[in-house]
């Protein structure tokens, strides 16, 4: 046993304890009266990290980068009332990305709801469309026992299978200010795993058939976390050549033989091509894919088998082609597939896309090394001067798709919130992450979402190994680079909705080092000093595009893949 | 009949056309691109009026302040995906205080929901806890009547008898950009109207029998527009000496003989008095209740019989001495007690708590003229420069429990977010309520508030007639004056959460003219500048306070109304 000062709630002051066996270790605070209880409970535990951030918006982004970072758990505790609602973005972002977000809201007891109380709303139920568990725990309770099989269930919904976000609420009586000592019992974290279904011997025979009797086969990757396993496990089945891997920067995964750059590759094939490249089983892996190309491809596409495989939304039917889901982890799908599927290669479907690749790559070359400077171009230097082994975050909207044209480092990792694809909590969610790893992490952003997260930054826990470049075109450019919008009488006000915010003074009020450019060589000759480990503070360069030729420049660039005259 | 151009789409084309019907001028749009239908129809309506703001949060309570300001309903129009999300708070602001805030959100089609597109969530029943209305209506109809009936009964919710926000969800398919030309009807906007339960003459009769029984009568009103009619019918139950009417500057409401300062008052009534100023019949119009210490004081008392009346909880029991909901306007419900119910007064209870509150300003004055530099006497000096028929926002926490303190002013308008009674929005919804208003809005807020929503400044629609005074004393200031946190190991950081950004580079960032004080001179030496009609923005002062001064000043406060030697 071992003492432990606490809040005087018992039910408050034991929930803490079993969190923390269940893994939780990090928590980010929101300041509010209510919820002093939970806050006194969590500031007191050894094991425990707790972070303050005011805008709850933020403060759940921050712990979401934070999971993401450590892939565990973290929790974000608010007071009572229209706080949790500031939490609900994360919270969707984190269930459609299965990302163990855990929140932790303090209520009034339930028979005070709707009873005209300052800070009171019907905090149950809130998340419900988007959440894995939801329930409440007791202030007040005898032993640990009474809400330890609640506690395990929740944090089994949140950790094992299909993970995800989960909600406790706590209804709580004033007094909130009261301490105790506490004898509670020393434990060991306990390790909750997910389990794979178990795939029969007779499944696995007609699954073998359909392997060999498809002569083309194609493995996409969604997002993923960098998994070694994930890559060896690729690699074997990537030596048959009638297999295509394809994979994107967020697979978190990289070999010569795979095509990682899937827009640029699929300009390169023409209507009368498309045939070719269409598989005939489609196996997909890992979590939300950007392209929207490669979707409508293989929804149009002759499809006969598609096994998809993970935990997450088993009924997802993406391509509209699903056969069969698999509610296991990529490995051990995998490891199936290695040691039993594999026979000869029935065609060398892999190696032409594989080509194709190559060809666009070598034809794209002459053109971009001379592209005016824009938003294409700039990407292409600043990914250039990124160090090794960074992490790269990625806001929405047009910088992940840009990102998306050049093929991705190994050394690196690359991340974006893609659950939603919200512009929301991008800054945030890098400022977490950064703030709970180690090395170097690097936020590409546009103006629209970083002026929107701009909040990110009003914390006393700005991330020193953070660098943000800002790509500011003035306004939505996403809109000037897809159909439809920019021939509208309402593309300038509405949906660009062009505006003239710069950061500088963001950054100033906050403290974070700032710095400029408006062409290449303001980029070049600040890079040194951008990269350098010299501040306290995370560092910004703002650049600044030309918003009417950034799409321009980008049509072209695919003319030039396709190979346009 | 009238041409209008519109979006090809011809639900949205009449959706639109209808709202205009019901009532609907104004509508403030976020980017997106899944919205577009929505954008384009509303945009080319001759009879709406749009504004573009980002952020959805913001946009949100933009709105709502548009809403309060106007007394008539405004949409929100936003994409697909989590940007509904960030709806939220305003919506249950919007909720708790009966605001008809209507928010319109583009989805994807339903067979799409979960399949692994961009910007998708479960967008149907998000809101479900706390929305009047909610429902679909689809993008192709044939005529208007197929949805004419819905959006009649949606409209009716929204603003009729207990009003409120209500929300249409629009799945859309693509191509999104395309326009048409519509012969639309051309109609006058057809007026919804609340209808008030009848009282039968029996029940009369018994009304009047407990009116008439009861010594002590007190009537309290909470949040509530200026509406002339019930002052009026309330100076004529005022002229009853029994009867005590207790009002708070945000109910709009103000005469000579009525208890304005409720907890200055309350503070005067020492332990054995309590039970000479409970009254034995309440009524209670409005909507919230600032006053802590009001409602301990009556949960506490003897009250015989609690009439609530208003449309909106009928349920809500906020003393638990509910006796009868009488779901009617106070207008209505004041014309029966003026018509039936008055006759001899039975005891001089309602002149007894003018008395007490003519003693306490009295005692209280030679303490106001000598309090020092800090939060009390900055409210002080600054609610004394305002100028006349200004309206007042008021943040929560801090900002709004100060101003409680002294005398409203019988010209101005006072305004605050008492629904959720959040921090989340006070800037958005000052900058909404002055846009769309006459004249001179002036906004108090604190540090926390202001930073939490400093994207409120992040527009295109800065109302040159707000003017910010914003408190800096470098944290929650309510933690310190509320009993409680003020002890406890963690007040500085989670509670009061300390920090020390100030406003000015935000204020530079979005262009709004920045003065800053730091003592009484200063502050009173810009006053004149301040107020100024000559700028093209709004202005803000930063007006700095001493932070562990403020509570012991307010103690003092308190102190000095109680009498205490």
């Amino acid at each position: 046993m071992k003492e432990i000062r606490s809040t005087n709630k018992s039910g408050i002051a034991h929930f803490v304890h079993l969190c923390t066996k269940y893994g939780l270790k990090k928590v980010v605070c929101s300041p509010g009266s209510r919820n002093a209880p939970l806050v006194i409970a969590l500031d007191e535990h050894p094991a425990i990290e707790t972070f303050v951030i005011h805008d709850e918006r933020v403060a759940a982004f921050y712990a979401l980068g934070m999971a993401q970072e450590t892939g565990e758990l973290v929790a974000v505790v608010c007071t009572s009332g229209s706080a949790m609602l500031n939490y609900y973005p994360a919270v969707s972002e984190a269930y459609y990305r299965s990302i163990p977000l855990v929140v932790l809201s303090a209520d009034r007891p339930e028979e005070w709801v709707n009873h005209g109380d300052g800070q009171t709303i019907v905090q149950t139920g809130v998340y419900t469309n988007h959440i894995q568990w939801e329930g409440s725990i007791p202030e007040t309770i005898s032993c640990p026992s009474d809400i330890e099989p609640t506690v395990k269930e929740a944090f089994e919904a949140a950790l094992t299978n299909w993970r995800g976000p989960i909600h406790f609420n706590f209804p709580l009586t004033e007094p909130l200010y009261g301490t105790a000592e506490y004898e509670m019992e020393e434990f060991q974290v306990e390790k909750l795993n997910s389990e794979s279904e178990t795939i029969s011997e007779s499944e696995l025979e007609q699954m073998k058939e359909i392997w060999s009797n498809s002569e083309r086969k194609m493995i996409l990757v969604g997002q993923l976390d960098k998994q070694l396993a994930v890559k060896n496990a690729l690699k074997v089945l990537g030596d048959d050549p009638s297999v295509a891997i394809l994979v994107e920067n967020t697979s978190n995964l990289y070999d010569q033989r795979w095509v990682h750059c899937i827009d640029r590759t699929l300009a390169a094939i023409s209507p009368d091509e498309i045939e070719a490249f269409q598989p005939d089983l489609l196996i997909t892996l890992g979590g939300a894919i950007i392209s929207k190309r490669i979707k409508k491809f293989l929804r149009e596409s002759n499809v006969k088998h598609h096994w998809k495989v993970g935990f997450d939304f088993p009924e997802m039917d993406t391509y509209r082609k699903l056969t069969r889901s698999f509610e296991m982890s990529a490995v051990d799908f995998l490891k199936h597939l290695n040691d039993h599927l594999t026979g000869l290669p029935t065609s060398n479907f892999g190696a032409k896309w594989k080509q194709r690749d190559f060809e666009v790559q070598a034809r794209l070359e002459p053109f971009l090394m001379t592209v005016p400077y824009s938003d294409l171009s700039v990407f292409q230097l600043v990914l250039d001067f990124i160090p090794e082994s960074a992490k790269i975050h990625m806001s929405n909207s047009s910088v992940v798709r840009y990102c998306q044209l050049f093929d991705p480092i190994p050394s690196m990792s690359y991340y974006a919130n893609r659950g939603t694809s919200g512009i929301d909590g991008s800054t945030s969610t890098a400022c977490g992450a950064a703030l709970s790893g180690n090395g170097l992490h690097v936020l590409l952003t546009g103006d629209v979402s970083f002026f929107y997260d701009s909040n990110a930054l009003w914390s006393a826990h700005l991330p020193k190994n953070l660098r943000i470049f800002l790509i500011n075109n003035e306004g939505g450019g996403i809109f000037r680079i897809i159909n439809g919008p920019r021939e509208s009488d309402q593309l300038e006000r509405y949906f660009e909705a062009k505006h003239q915010t710069k950061a500088e003074h963001i950054c100033k009020a906050h403290g974070v080092e700032y710095m400029s450019a408006i062409n290449f060589e303001e980029i070049e000759n600040q890079m040194e000093a951008f990269f350098k480990e010299d501040s306290e503070s995370p560092k910004l360069m703002e650049i600044f595009t030309p918003r009417e030729e950034n799409n321009k420049i980008l049509d072209q660039f695919f003319a030039a893949a396709k190979g346009a005259e």
